[in-house]
């Protein structure tokens, strides 16, 4: 199958947290595509990724990167798919905070969807919603998946009472 | 027509930035609902408002919020809609740091799209490119707009030059 | 016995640092209850537990959550009893700051009685001190408490002297 | 009538932030006494203040102070009684910062219970939920002023529809 | 002549501070180039201007941009020049720390020279300095400029003792 | 010898960092003692310790504490030595960021000399530099403490050379 | 009269707060200098200066700037004099974080006693309670400015009450 | 031959960050100096390094320095050379902040181009770019190891796809 999102990120050493996303997206039964397109060692690749991703069939983006993330708002920059941004605590990042801010802090004109630090499973998730919002059957996924999270805490409240 | 895009705030002091998401919409021909609702003074009304969306023909949510900003998770909790939120600057925040991180840093299951503080243009705009994300003429209007931004930037280069 | 104070936390990862508000409640022989209640994964069981704490002979509620910790404010919103929040350095908070900052700075109307970041022993002290405003049989127990804290300091400074 | 409300600050510079306190406490008939005891140029006065705060009849103190605050931290070291702390962006502060830290983050022990930086009217709300979690009706004035703040909210969204 | 230095900016808005290098490159008679790069509105003239910026003659190039800062870091990925950053605390920026943190914090590979927040006419110095290494009669001019700073402060210390 | 410098900390777990400041004065001969004062746990300690420092002799107060860390500053409201604070990052504190702030922002009137974070050997050499300003054989010992660590510097530098 | 203190800052546009040193220790009659020393701009100045302090008499030195404050931890790696710094909120600081930070956190070996930000009146206190650690006749002025504290705070307490 | 680089830091504990800088420089063939030269407690060797810089033949200076960083502005402010700043996450540091910020937040006048926290490699990089500014050869090399990282990347992409 084609796939609908595309999960990039600017370094291998990120693809532990990156996962988190794929898997959410495999759970959902939501095509994906996963590589490495690195801003800043690899611009040309970026322009080519993010020109390109929509008439190759992808409809949302999920972009990792840390610190001076760059890669989350120039594919937003060259692109009019929906770009979700995952801030990653990488080990050249300050706490975080360097790729929190310049992953959410966009010039108008050019949103990145940005997510909690590390915070890929989100992405999936994200996208998956995005791509429900005009799609029934995913929405109704999204549904049982909050329903099983609610089952889930559930039955940490009984064992809790054991 | 019937709203496609919720955009809601914790109080109308929130109205002078959260215009910025409907003019945004107004532009791109998305019709949208525009109202308060306080996680904290009115929750009743958020679950009410959250629980509904979907079935009253929502497909995005904006969530604009200053502070301690429950509204955008919150909401988020109740919905299966991508919810976008707005961090505000509002004259209770710490320089919107408070803001910011209280939107951003949601646990595992339940993402809120974050944009920068107060960018509601930007959430106004990613509402249009997630309803673009399957939608063609959407999506060439924001190819349009992307469009007329570079023009716009051409011209303040063409008046530099003189 | 009826519990006077109700603990709740977001999670059950919570649960290290939330018992610490629990063994002082049971050194002060307060009679209490513990729960995990999730915002943001059971915002229903939020809403039920909150509007009911009062009726069902709650004095206090404790609660405690990480990152962006909406469970402390949103209980806040829904019952006229006084609410106790802990920040907790959750593994998804940056450093603390989020949780922090999230159950903190509340809108005026919806107080949140913040203590230190994982202070949840301080939340169990505050839970007394407060049923101890109106009871002196608890006041008597603080007082000694505090009495106890002088004298373990004292054999601290006796025990460097040597 | 008996203060059971303490307002203290540190300086006379709080008092235009510390009033909204007492304006919360006129609002709800609870009795309080307002006084300035600062912890660094008067302390003895702090000492004899919170020494005797208990049995002059205070059931809650509400300390406000800015930059390395210590009134409250050190008022709660020397009672049993409730005592909230309201951290103020004084003019000598870093934004805040040193306000708020210096007040939530007390060591275990000796709690205060901090509510949001320049947060005196939500300290007022706080102590009168503190005396109303035994007080019925003390309760029943906080649950109207919880339907007065909806009710608040409702004419703000007609007014937005109009 | 030919420019040697590129001056860009991420808008018109930025011009105010990116003067301030020009000023300083007149004052050593360094002939440079002054116009508007949008990283995020004008992908492609980005690309452009990076990527033909040695070939057309310059020697060094001054990136400034506010916000979620791309401009200097994305310039140094397509060339070999060095790239001075100057992180703006633009009207969208959160006290100038994500301006800070998007520039400074650049991966392995790819530097980007960071000057002070507004910093830009340290900017301009710093491209003199950087021509001047190699460029005696600069580098004297440099001197010259070091003198003229000690004399300015040497009038001020004289005035403070009348 | 009776002690010119008391050297004293919140808490017995910040002994290991405040030995250090022990471990100086000892070096330079300057005569000290060394206990616990809790600002929060033994308040009235606290203030006869403070009180009573002149009288006993002592010249300079060195005060280390974590967290909200209010014992340098209300030691410093109570004698008219100078008082020296040390910040320490206990586990209570957020990155030490609360111990900083609550010892070095103190209003006028009430100075405290703070030193770096866990910075108890400064402390140490502040204590010998304020009587070396009015003792010569203590100052000639302090350019002799600089000579050997311009010594210690050049040791190193002879090692990186080999 | 000899100066005893000697005043120093970055720049004269520091003067405005620096006064605030020279006016406390006027009003306790030790005699000072001020003038301007700046650390990047006259770096032989910064050494003479702090190289001859102390046979110029000098007891203690007080260094303001703001920024990258170099200036009070370099006079201090030059003298065996205490020294005192100011971080100053200038206007090339981030909210006076980089000012505190660059003057605070000395390394071993070189203590800066550095008080709170634009503190200069309290580096005047603290230099008037070093001189005062062995000058009875200051320290007993020193005690008279702490009982005209309480009186000033007590008559605003008064003015309160009426 | 002759060292075109000087590299120094404050403290030999800085020699595992800052052989990174010498690794780089050595892959690129430009000779380099590598020494501790430390601001505070080596001041005189700090003036006769940076004032005979450029006589000795030196075209570029990179200075690292954890905490209350000034070897950076020091040596800026005595050469015309241009000076590369590495803040370094020392022991000492607080999360690198107060380095980050002692060495970026230069006044006018003195600049200085600070890289990332630990950012020696890049550091190393600059140097080259800026003697590659002016040296067609070490351009070119620049341009080769540009294509090698991108080899790199793509070898990672390549090993993703498997």
């Amino acid at each position: 199958m084609k796939p609908l999102v595309g999960i990039i990120m600017g370094s291998d050493s990120d693809l532990d947290i990156m996962r988190g996303a794929a898997d959410v997206l495999k759970q959902f039964s939501v095509p994906f595509e996963l590589t490495v397109v690195s801003a800043h060692r690899t611009p040309a690749r970026l322009v080519q990724y993010a020109q390109t991703a929509r008439e190759r069939g992808l409809r949302v983006i999920i972009a990792g990167a840390g610190g001076a993330a760059h890669l989350p708002g120039m594919t937003a920059s060259m692109t009019t798919l929906p770009v979700i941004g995952v801030p990653i605590k990488s080990s050249n990042s300050i706490d975080g905070w360097d790729s929190v801010l310049s992953i959410l802090q966009m010039p108008n004109g050019v949103p990145v969807a940005t997510v909690a630090l590390n915070g890929s499973k989100n992405a999936g998730l994200l996208a998956a919603q995005i791509l429900g919002a005009t799609d029934d059957e995913l929405a109704a996924k999204f549904e049982l998946f909050k329903h099983e999270m609610r089952e889930a805490v559930q039955e940490k409240i009984d064992a809790l009472k054991d």
